[in-house]
Formats: C-alpha cells, sequence, structure tokens
C-alpha cells in the first residue's frame, strides 16, 4: 500500500486527481487531498471514501507539513511554483518523495545532495511545459541519435489556446486558460538564443514583432515569439555543440502584431502606479498615451497613425474589439497599465461555458545522417474534454500522476532533483499517454538533400 | 564657533569644500571632512589647518557615525542617497542639524516628527536638482503670484551638459558628468504629466521619441525629455490645480532621436544577462541583436534598414561614432546590455582635460494676469570654473554651503525635514549665488494676447 498526499487541488489538478481515484482501489493507494478550500473536492470524493480523504491545508502554517508529509510515502505538490520549497524541504526531513509540475528553481537544486542522502527523489518539470516538452524532445532527439543522426536545429514551441470551435469572433483566436497575469507580462526580458552558431537577442520592445510562423497538421497556421532562455536547455538536452535552439510560445496569427501595439503604447508596463481614478474611461487612458492630436480626428485614427498601423487593420481591429475606445471604467485606482490592462483582458478573453480548450506543442529538428540533411517536426495538439478535464489540465496533471504510480511501484530508482529527460522516465508516460489518452505526438519527417 | 561635519569629500563636493574653507575663520567655523580616502583631501586643507581636518570614514561602521555627529553642530551629507538614512538617525538621535543635496526618501520623510521633537533641521534636496530648481522655480512663482497671476502651465527642465566649446567633434553634445549608470537607465519607467488638465503618460519605449525643443539665449537649442514623475511637484509648489506641469532632462538636439535608437535596439535592458563572452565584438554584439539579414548588406545598413534609419542619417552617425560597429571587444562577460553599453560610453563620453561642463535649467510659465495671458521662461546657464570647480560641482555644492552658513548663524528657523521651497531659505541663497558667483537666472517675459 503507498499513501499518496497531494497538497494543492485546483484547477489545473482535476485529470491528476481523477486518474489518482481510477487507480488507487487497483494499486493499493491511500489518498489525502489537502487544499486551502477542501469543501469543493467532498463530492468528487464521496464515492471514494475508502481510499480517498480531503483535509484542510494552509501553506502559511507549516507545521501542518510536519504532521502531513511523514503520514505519506509519496508527496504531490500542486501549489503554486513559490511554495514548493518548504515542501521540498519537510519531504527530505522525513525521506518522503515529491514529485511537481515546477520549475526547478536554484533553492531546489539546493536540495539535490541532502534529498540523495535521505534516498528521496524529487521529481520536478513534470507537467506539460515543463514536462511533456522534456519527454516529447528527448525522445525525438534519442531516435535521431540512434541512427547516427547530428542534430543542428532545435527549435520547440508550445502554447495553451482555444480548440477552433471555442474561438467565436474573438479576432485574437485567444482566451485565458492559465494566469493571466503571466500573459500581460510575458516577454519583458530580453530573449536569448541561438541561430547558425551566433547568440541572437531580442529586447521585449521588439519580442513580438519577431515572430515565425508554424503549421501545424490539421490545425493550421500558428505564429511563435521566442522565450527569454533558450540557451539553457542545451545542458540537459545534451545539446551543448548545437549551432540552433530556441524556445517559444505559441499563438494564433495575428496576436503578436496587435500584442506588440499594446507593448509600444505603453500598456504592459506594470512598474509605475498611474494614479489615475477607477472611473476614468478606456478611451481617456488610451488617449492620456497619445501626443495631443488633431481633434477632427477620432482617437482611433490618432491611435493608428501613432503607431504607424492601418486604421482599419487587423491590430487596430483587435484593440477595437477589446474596448479600448469605449467610455467603459478601467474599473481599478492608482493601477499600474499591466494591471488595467489585466483587468479589461479578464473579462474580453474569458472562458465561456462549453468552451473547450486546445494545447499544441511542436518541436523542430534539423540534422545530418548518412551524408544528408532531414527535417523532422514533432507535434502535439491536446483538446479538453469538457470544463473539467480541459486540455490544460490533462496535460500538467497525467505526466505527473503517471509518474507517481510508476514511483509507487518502486519502478523509479533516481533520488535527488530529477527532471524527466532519463528515457526509463519519459518512456512509459509518453506510451501510456498516447495508449489510454490519445496524448500522442505525430511525427514527420523529410530528407532536404 | 560652530563645528561642521562633511560626509564624503567625492568630486561633486569641491565647490562646496572651498566655500567652507573661506568662510570657516570669518565664521569661526571648526570643519571636520570625514571621507573613505581622506588622503587626498590633505593638500587642500594643508593651508587651513588652525579649523579643517580632514578623518577615515567608512559607512559600513554605523558606530562611526555616534562619534563624530555629537562632535559636530550641523552636519553635511555628500554620500551617496541611498546611505543618507543612518546619518539623519544619528543626528536626529545626538540633537544635530543636518544638510544634504538629495531627494526626501519615504524612510527620511518618516523621521519629520522625531526630527522636530528633537528640535533638529533635516534639510534636503539643496543642490541643483533637486534644489535650484526648487528655489528659483518657488521665487518666479512668488513673482507671478504677488501681481495676482494665475498659473496655467508649469514645464521645468534641466540638463547637466558641455560648454559649447568642449563638444568638439562628438555628434551627442554630451559627456558624463554624472553617475553614467543613471544616464544609461534614464527613463525606464512611464512618465507621468498634467497637459491641459489631461494626465499624459509616455512609456519608456517612446519616451526619447518624444521630446520638446527648448530655446536658451545665447546657447541655442536643447531638446528635453519628460522625467518620471512629474505630478508629485503639484503639492510642494502649491500648484494642485494647475493645468499643465512637466518636469524634464535636457539634452542637446538629435542626442534623444539617437539614444531611441539604442533603446529600440535593446542596449539599454539592464535586466538580462547576455552569456556573452568579454572577447565578443560591438559588430558581434550589434549582429547579435538584428534578424539574419540579407550578407551583401553591411552592419551599419542593416541596422539602419532594421530600425527604419536613414543609412546615413543624423542617428546612424551617431551610433557610428560610438563605435558600435567596430571589431573592439564588448570587454565584460556575462553582462547586461545596459552594463555593456555603460562601459562603452564611458570612454566614449568621457570628460578630457581642459573640459568645461555647462548646467542649463529652464522653467517655463504661462499664466493669466490682469484679463491677459503671459508667457515666462527662467533660464540659468552655469559653465565650470575648471576641471575641480565645475558647474555641476558649483551648482550642487554652493547651495548646501551657504545653507549650512546661515544655519550656523542661527537664522533657518525651520525644524523637521524640509526642503528650500521657503522664501526664507531661497531668498537669501539665490541672492548670493548671484552676487558672489553670478549663478543668476535670465528671465524673459512676453504677453500672449
Amino acid at each position: 500500500m503507498s499513501r499518496i498526499l497531494l497538497l494543492g487541488a485546483g484547477r489545473s489538478a482535476s485529470s491528476l486527481i481523477t486518474y489518482l481515484l481510477q487507480h488507487a482501489p487497483t494499486e493499493g493507494w491511500q489518498l489525502t487531498v489537502a487544499d486551502v478550500n477542501p469543501a469543493h473536492l467532498l463530492p468528487v470524493l464521496a464515492a471514494h471514501r475508502a481510499y480517498a480523504r480531503a483535509v484542510p491545508f494552509d501553506i502559511q502554517r507549516e507545521e501542518l507539513l510536519d504532521e502531513l508529509v511523514p503520514a505519506a510515502d509519496i508527496v504531490i505538490s500542486m501549489l503554486p511554483a513559490l511554495l514548493h520549497l518548504p515542501v521540498a524541504r519537510a519531504c527530505v526531513r522525513h525521506g518522503r518523495h515529491l514529485v511537481t509540475a515546477s520549475y526547478v528553481s536554484e533553492e531546489m537544486r539546493g536540495l539535490d545532495a541532502e534529498a540523495r542522502a535521505a534516498g528521496v527523489l524529487i521529481l520536478m518539470e513534470c507537467g506539460l511545459d515543463p514536462g511533456l516538452d522534456h519527454m516529447s524532445a528527448m525522445q525525438a532527439l534519442g531516435h535521431i541519435r540512434a541512427r547516427g543522426g547530428q542534430l543542428t536545429a532545435f527549435k520547440s514551441y508550445c502554447g495553451g489556446l482555444m480548440a477552433p470551435a471555442s474561438e467565436g469572433d474573438n479576432p485574437w483566436r485567444y482566451k485565458f486558460t492559465w494566469n493571466p497575469r503571466n500573459v500581460v507580462l510575458a516577454g519583458q526580458s530580453t530573449a536569448k538564443f541561438l541561430e547558425h552558431g551566433h547568440p541572437r537577442f531580442i529586447p521585449y520592445q521588439q519580442l513580438f514583432a519577431r515572430t515565425e510562423m508554424l503549421d501545424v497538421p490539421g490545425y493550421g497556421q500558428f505564429e511563435g515569439y521566442a522565450n527569454r532562455d533558450s540557451l539553457s536547455y542545451r545542458a540537459p538536452y545534451g545539446l551543448d555543440d548545437i549551432p540552433t535552439i530556441l524556445r517559444g510560445t505559441l499563438r494564433r496569427p495575428g496576436y503578436c502584431a496587435a500584442w506588440q501595439a499594446l507593448v509600444r503604447l505603453g500598456l504592459t508596463d506594470d512598474s509605475v502606479h498611474l494614479g489615475n481614478s477607477a472611473a476614468m474611461t478606456w478611451a481617456q487612458l488610451l488617449a492620456s498615451y497619445l501626443p495631443v492630436g488633431k481633434t477632427e480626428t477620432s482617437l482611433p485614427q490618432q491611435l493608428a497613425a501613432y503607431l504607424g498601423l492601418e486604421a482599419n487593420g487587423a491590430e487596430m481591429q483587435r484593440l477595437q474589439w477589446l474596448g479600448l475606445f469605449t467610455e467603459t471604467p478601467v474599473g481599478l485606482a492608482d493601477a499600474t497599465p499591466a494591471q488595467l490592462l489585466e483587468r479589461l483582458l479578464t473579462t474580453r478573453w474569458a472562458l465561456e461555458p462549453g468552451d473547450q480548450d486546445m494545447i499544441v506543442m511542436q518541436h523542430l529538428f534539423a540534422f545530418e545522417a548518412d551524408g544528408r540533411m532531414f527535417q523532422r517536426t514533432s507535434s502535439l495538439v491536446v483538446l479538453g474534454d469538457d470544463a473539467t478535464h480541459t486540455a490544460m489540465a490533462k496535460t500538467v496533471g497525467l505526466p505527473v500522476a503517471m509518474a507517481v504510480r510508476r514511483l509507487a511501484q518502486g519502478k523509479i530508482l533516481h533520488r535527488g532533483v530529477v527532471i524527466p529527460t532519463h528515457v526509463d522516465l519519459y518512456e512509459p508516460i509518453l506510451a501510456e499517454l498516447a495508449a489510454d489518452y490519445g496524448i500522442a505526438f505525430v511525427e514527420h519527417e523529410q530528407a532536404l538533400r
């Protein structure tokens, strides 16, 4: 019997919980779900009370960890990433394994030796991005290496978007399926990557103007913008000498050019409080960003002229659709531009009942084998099942859950701070995702010459 | 007899020290100059040893303050602004007055009640900017108010520049006379001001593209860009209801457009370390910021095309003059773009022997009086005397020194945290600056209708 403790049961934990409940009877698990608000779990757990219970949990009360952690064999943390460190420390202290879907922080990496000494596995970056990206990239790289391929380029893009049927009349073809604040502040530092052996830097003010177009079979075109630091992926992927490496984020075509207009306007700045009143309207706010203009032209015309956009072009249509030129109050006093924009977007980009989300991931490889150049793409599209089991929840939660199952079965022997770039970790998870959930990458390869 | 303690005797304290030494015998002062490196002061103080001495001082050793401060009647701090707080606390603790040329921080303002209770004056913002700006603006405002004028606009610009004869062939017409890092990072937050009753916001990415041209009689044209927060000047100047208020920084025409190119390129970003080698050349670094270009065009041509600049235009000439397209190594490993740019600029914008600096300040007022609209400018130009008594050192140090003299004479009765917006503080200082140093504002007024 394994005792499994899940810390944090928010939206993105739904598929994880379903998986754990489904396998608990056959695997002989006792499941404890600890959440700040356990009431919402009761109906879910009711049918499983023989092996599952919910308990209240408050991360502010760290002493609770010293009750809950030793009473479990494996701990899963779906808490916000910043809260993982005390959990990991408790796991090392009590000799319990930990699995999360979050990035390894510097402090977390510092626990490696201690965790090894305690015989503890801290398996991180085991969700979607990070998680499935590592697993699928390493699998494809493994196949290429197995036939003697020499990598010359690796690009990897991922995006949390809407299923085509749920895009509606939203010209951005985007809604929030993840932390809105992170979306608003995305890219506010110079992006670093490598191209043909040369370092490449793109500063924030150019980032959304320098995108790449991608094609995902069956789903059309997407555009990708570069993530902050692509270089850090070289070492863990064994690609230290690769001439081209880029990690990026996917949006539907046109999103980035319109977002660039918001960036240039100044609406994504989070470093200044505007001293505005909550009653200030969006039209007034926009006017505040424009030089004093000719009074005979309309606000949208002035804005288009200021930014050098076509008055009725695609960017202006997207800005107009957001309601930037209306007399709607901004609604927050003395806020930063980014806070005001986030508030507006959470109304305009809100999920509606019945909306289906979509995860898209694509890796692009270029390699040489047998004296020929090859290009290979590996693409994944996952659609949400329903409002609970979204594509986001499935792709974040299921890899975590599957890793936990194999850990409980004694099949994972790694110790210390580990990410799933190891073949014995990713192969079974990718196989189970494909066989039982249809979450599978489509590979496409062509010889270039 | 007054005992005066000066903490910090760097470059900008030269004129302050000269003034103190000059008046010490007649005013009956005993002067202690405390500096981290007092050796350089010995030749200066040698002829004044009857009433002046130098002592070593290390701000890290706060206990030294409890020796030095109680042994003085008035403390002057010319230390970096961040170090003033422990000094102010020691002054309150020991009941000693403090004078500085730095902005009042929130923490410093928090000492107001305590200082009043202890009968201590903490006179801040008593240098150039802040300092002379307050004094001269309040004086001019006082004159306008005295004749019943109703203010409708107040703009105030200041810049530390080079005297025309020292600009040489430098197309930027600028050299560093102040903290280079602050110049490189200037404006990296949305600027806020008021125009015709409407709030105006300019984000960093537009700031250097939205300048105003000013004319200073006898010295030609200057361009001004808006400072971070102009709104905070309303209350201290008694201008709570003024429709237009702007504070800005002056440069010579063309500087801002060329700086805007550096901003758009990404070279002023201080938030990312590039992982570059110190041997990377400037041409290589620049190339890293450009999209992969046509190989048949030169780097400057690619850059001009990327930024939409004329290939041989004024901006490109300024970039070229900096050496951005040369094979000179950037010289710092894993640095931020801003650090690399600062390193380059400190060589290209270095003062040469014999260089003469120049301080320019201009206030622009619009007001209504007797049913007519008036425009009034108040302009100051100060040239450096020599490499020691620069315009910067004179305009920062002399107002502080003059305030100290009057304080020692018992003529300043304010207590608590104060800035020189009070007529009894600024009138004598402005009069002395004009009479003894020729540091005087030139007023110009015209009726508009």
